[in-house]
């Protein structure tokens, strides 16, 4: 998906709020913006909102010398999602069409973040958020693939949100999943010791995409995930970021989100905040 | 008031909404924007948030080749303001404190605009925001000041607040009253032509600020405006964008707003969204 003008606010104020997480100095702060202000103005040469994002935030790691601005905050999200786990499972063993919730709960981890933010009642947060059904839904689709499936890509969004997918992945025994992240810190994207903290890998391969952008830029990729990409029997993509940079992949990908920006809402013919799990038809050819 | 980090994304924003205003063509509205960009990287050269305003809203208009990008929408305001104008006089007159809720008017004129947009019930609407008190209001110390006056200078901000002003400049019979608007058409600001749409005429000397931003930047008004501003028993400083460009001016000053930025509210120690009518009591020296 390009970047359309819409994004540059979006992505300058999120450098914003990623300078004061990793510098407390006013001076330094400032400096990162007046650098990312550069690189914004040069936006057209960037294909891909993730990408023009992960050289922004390249700028807050630098200047304020901090590898992982978000450390903290990704673990918070990890410990919550671990601590309301139980939960999910609880949720999921009530309903009868257990894929279809399975796949609603590991969309729905992607607001942890904003839950904890705005709420002292996570739970209650996240049931609201569960309740809320699919927009698209190509479960049919999925169902139908899952038959002569034997493998599973799933790629990875935020921290946090990890726990959620071991929730759905668990749903997957006898399939080989393979669970990639990115290859390093940006934003609150998880990374391997996200992954590892989150126990994904009691049920999954994980890897990393080779990518250090907030989603899977398919040129700036690693051998292994593209290996991997290319031959998973099924790919589901999680989040914004994703969706971004695979929208017009030239393989089968069924995206799992929720549209939180009206951009790619429009994109997916789909309404602000609504939630998406859709098939992207394009195969290999 | 300075530029905050806050700012950038927030002015980038108003500029994007503007270029839309202005061309329907996305090829000029993305010309606008890279051009707006390389201003905004050079934040640092401004001291104030109206004057980078100014530089980036003209960068609209050259590009579109639009003189008044908010032409229809000053229209719309003034029409729909004008048609509420009797239901503003009803509400005073049922009130004992007259004057206070004449300033509060002419304070909640500021969001005709977001009423129109938002709301088809634009009479209820208005009345919400009217019957919200100022969180901080120096009104003891304004009547004190009209008790030896002669001469009020109103500093206005928006077109179709023009209208609520009104309501309040016709409570200052006996005074002499000057009402000041921007040089040139930027935003959804009055200019002379609005002023006069408004029928302020009948009630006031209707004169330019000399500057076309939308704030009075002293060092880029005009000689009889200064002459008047500093000459004035009495100064009433209408909106945010007066407020940040005025804020340490060398003059007392009545600052009447609704603080409807972050920034603004901070610096006046309310909360967002809150209605003020403060003093700034620094006199000339």
């Amino acid at each position: 998906m390009e970047i359309f003008l819409d994004c540059l606010p979006c992505v300058l104020k999120q450098v914003l709020e990623a300078s004061r997480m990793a510098t407390g100095k006013p001076e330094i702060q400032a400096k990162i913006m007046e650098e990312a202000l550069g690189i914004l103005a040069n936006y057209k040469r960037y294909r891909h909102s993730p990408d023009i994002v992960k050289d922004m935030h390249h700028v807050v790691k630098r200047l304020a010398d901090v590898s992982d601005p978000y450390k903290y905050i990704k673990e918070r999200d990890i410990d919550a999602a671990n601590k309301i786990q139980p939960f999910l499972e609880h949720y999921l063993s009530q309903k009868q069409n257990a894929l279809y919730w399975a796949l609603k709960i590991a969309a729905t981890g992607n607001i942890i973040d904003s839950a904890i933010c705005s709420n002292i009642d996570i739970e209650g947060s996240i049931q609201t958020e569960l309740s809320k059904e699919f927009s698209v839904c190509d479960l049919d689709i999925f169902e139908e693939k899952l038959k002569s499936a034997k493998n599973i890509l799933i790629i990875g969004d935020n921290a946090g949100e990890t726990v959620f997918d071991r929730v759905l992945i668990k749903r997957f025994s006898g399939y080989k999943i393979t669970y990639a992240v990115r290859s390093e810190p940006i934003i609150n994207d998880a990374t391997l010791q996200d992954a590892y903290d989150s126990g994904l890998n009691d049920y999954a391969d994980i890897i990393t995409t080779g990518c250090g952008a907030p989603g899977a830029i398919l040129d700036q990729c690693g051998e292994k995930f593209l290996s991997v990409f290319y031959k998973a029997d099924i790919v589901i993509s999680k989040g914004q970021g994703n969706f971004e940079a695979l929208s017009d992949c030239r393989r089968s990908v069924f995206f799992l989100l929720k549209a939180k920006c009206i951009m790619v809402a429009s994109r997916l013919k789909v309404s602000l905040n609504e939630y998406v799990f859709k098939y992207h038809r394009t195969e290999l050819i």
